[in-house]
């Protein structure tokens, strides 16, 4: 049984690719991580190939590694707005701190770039673990971690109340009555609440897609909780299918503990894909990328993930066994690599590698068709609705997918071969939500009234 | 003796246009305050008019009279990075709030915007004095008029330490040496200040006017001084060519202070302009223009500038006496309302009309030769740079001023026949900065230093 008909594709779209090395290969520019132009043919490529969307993860600081890799530069709605002006039907989702910005100017750009876009914005809401991110907006120290999804609960309750702060019809535009705007249509949120007090309305009619799609990433206890409650789609990590079956049962519970329908939610478990004409091309391929990474970049990063001094892991050596769960990094990372590394015994290297090239997700190394067939297998199993695309270089790995991995997935049925609607939630098949005057209490007990005058 | 040599001008875009009535013309459609595409298809006329650039006016919350007219709704930097990908050399300039934004997002922001547009951004800072705007920040009551002043100075300190904060060769991009950014060349800004305290370096390389032009407008002693320290250019009120002569010497009296010459800086006063093949024709279409406009909204517009309630004024007899300059408000339209009431000894009916159907700025009706005499006068007394033209309707009196005006100034030698540069700097006639190392002790006495490892 499929979660529904049609199989998701978003491609993940980390500036030169995935693999730490990506921007090393002969197709890729080095300049292209801060070149508009170079995202705007990413993401048309993109829509030829029928992709749902494209996603832009971001992260508001220099990354701490810039001397060897790109990272995520442009901010994210410019380069989707741009991207909007030169494609037709690609859904255009970005990455928002909760934790560093405020909920009117987010609802708002976002609310902008679904008019601008006819209907294809996506807001990604994290919480920015980071403590660089912290340094950029005068915090010494991030708040810890239930207190930035306590925040990024309320949050996500003032966008989603303020894209609903204009009834759809408000409009009247009568020019003989001089009526413009019917007031009584536009109701202020008045939002009194733990973390932000905020009045409303917003200055922009309601969006195309009644609200901008909300996604989550994270699997911690509260990431998966604000999952079940906010998010239309989730993008998770996911080594094995009996963990994507697990992750799916877990979170599909806590909707029904919601109030919501358990496939009310999109899953796309993160998929690095390396492609070959043959397994053998694809395995030389893999091996050439992972020559091209610096070692001690992966050792940097997973040391990262794990919270500890990377002199304490050794290249050749298993993981040290006295690893704690970080109360405030990146929950879903560490844990994904701790199961890594306990299930194959790995050494720090072999870990390194398995993890995708330090992205922390499954990676895939094959045929086309080797790859066609495992995306049929985890989408027959019901556990997925799709993947988080992460082609190990962009500029030759998306091509492969898009010519040589889309046209199998058409065949076996079950993959669009065009658009059938111009909305991202069309893609996503998800019906435009009906506008909430006054959000039950019980859900936001702290949002008094969405109906005032 | 010319400012430059150069006229420029800039379209001060503001969604129908100037006259509040400006939506009601039967040129104008309703629908397109909200409509990306409409505000493209007019920035391709400005550009067609060789415009130095368009100016989107901004205000985080809903306007308090949205049942009259139309307003600034959508994110102005997501219409202007859609405009960027339709056009190639017109300016892009938005309002952001320092007030009720981060430095580092904006900084970001506006970065990524000259990215995209290939050197086209401009930033203006405004403080927003409306209480409207805190209620949706968590602000019931807005800093007072200094307090958001010196807010303002430290934001625009820290904005243009980050647009600094790369060396413009830092990116190596050496695919065979393994080596992407040389970080020696990226410096985080280390700013501890009152307002702010902002780590950087930023992650978008130096952009690429070097920094985005930044605009201020208001003329309040504070306002000045900020221009004195901070703008490339202004947008300035003046009701009279001997207002403009004072505002020029004042504020470049300003900018000797601060150590900058005093032809530093452009200055753009806002022309409303109604225009007719006939003086005649000119006269009745401001005529009709006004009839539409709602007196009420005109009322209560002109009680909100001079912060009284709309009931203690009479429309046919002239302003009360005990009008006191607001402390918090927006003190230039203040000032050039009583100027105006003063020196035509107008009634409140009368006072409406003359500030420009409600905009406070001086309003010229008549032929394009008239007008076109009327900019020669202004840019040949040295007083001006060019001019914030304020079409009365944008969707005809734009394209009027285009196919009219503007070839008038061309003869008269005074306007550009094509671009000669790319970016807004070119346009402007202002050298890229040099990017300072390490800002002045005494220009940014809190600003640690921006030459840190």
């Amino acid at each position: 049984m499929s979660q529904s008909k049609q199989l998701h594709l978003n491609l993940n779209f980390l500036n030169a690719g995935t693999f730490a090395s990506a921007w090393r290969w002969p197709t890729s520019q080095a300049t292209d991580y801060a070149d508009v132009q170079y995202y705007v043919r990413v993401a048309q490529l993109a829509e030829k190939g029928t992709f749902d969307s494209v996603f832009l993860a971001d992260f508001p600081a220099l990354s701490d590694r810039p001397e060897y890799r790109p990272f995520q530069s442009l901010e994210p709605t410019i380069t989707l707005a741009t991207i909007a002006a030169a494609t037709r039907h690609i859904g255009l989702i970005a990455t928002a701190s909760s934790t560093y910005n405020e909920p009117y100017n987010i609802a708002r750009r976002f609310a902008s770039l679904d008019h601008a876009s006819g209907g294809r914005a996506g807001l990604n809401i994290v919480t920015t673990a980071d403590k660089q991110a912290g340094r950029n907006f005068g915090i010494a120290q991030p708040p810890a971690h239930h207190v930035r999804y306590e925040r990024a609960a309320e949050f996500a309750d003032v966008v989603k109340a303020l894209w609903d702060s204009w009834e759809d019809d408000a409009l009247v535009g009568d020019k003989e009555a001089a009526r413009f705007i019917d007031t009584r249509k536009v109701h202020p949120i008045r939002h009194q609440g733990t973390h932000f007090s905020v009045e409303g309305a917003l200055n922009v009619p309601r969006p195309p897609q009644g609200r901008p799609i909300v996604v989550q990433a994270g699997g911690s206890e509260d990431g998966m909780d604000f999952a079940a409650r906010h998010a239309d789609a989730v993008f998770s990590v996911a080594h094995s299918l009996p963990d994507a079956l697990d992750y799916a049962r877990d979170l599909r519970g806590r909707l029904v503990a919601q109030g919501r329908s358990p496939h009310d939610i999109l899953i796309f478990p993160g998929l690095v894909t390396v492609i070959g004409s043959t397994e053998e091309e694809a395995r030389r391929r893999e091996e050439q990328l992972w020559e091209l990474v610096p070692i001690e970049y992966g050792l940097q990063r997973l040391a990262g993930i794990l919270q500890v001094d990377p002199k304490s892991l050794k290249l050749d050596e298993p993981l040290p066994d006295n690893l704690k769960l970080p109360a405030d990094g990146m929950q879903t990372f560490f844990k994904g690599a701790l199961t890594l590394a306990e299930r194959g015994r790995l050494t720090v290297r072999q870990l390194i590698r398995a993890q995708g090239g330090g992205t922390g997700h499954r990676i895939i190394v094959g045929t086309p068709e080797q790859i066609a067939a495992d995306i049929e297998e985890w989408f027959r199993s019901g556990a997925v609705a799709g993947f988080n695309v992460m082609p190990d270089v962009i500029s030759s790995g998306l091509e492969a997918f898009v010519d040589h991995v889309v046209p199998l997935l058409r065949q076996r049925g079950i993959f669009r071969q065009d658009y059938s609607g111009t909305t991202l939630r069309d893609h996503f098949n998800l019906a435009r939500p009906a506008r909430l005057a006054a959000p039950p209490a019980s859900i936001v007990p702290k949002l008094r009234s969405a109906a005032g005058a």
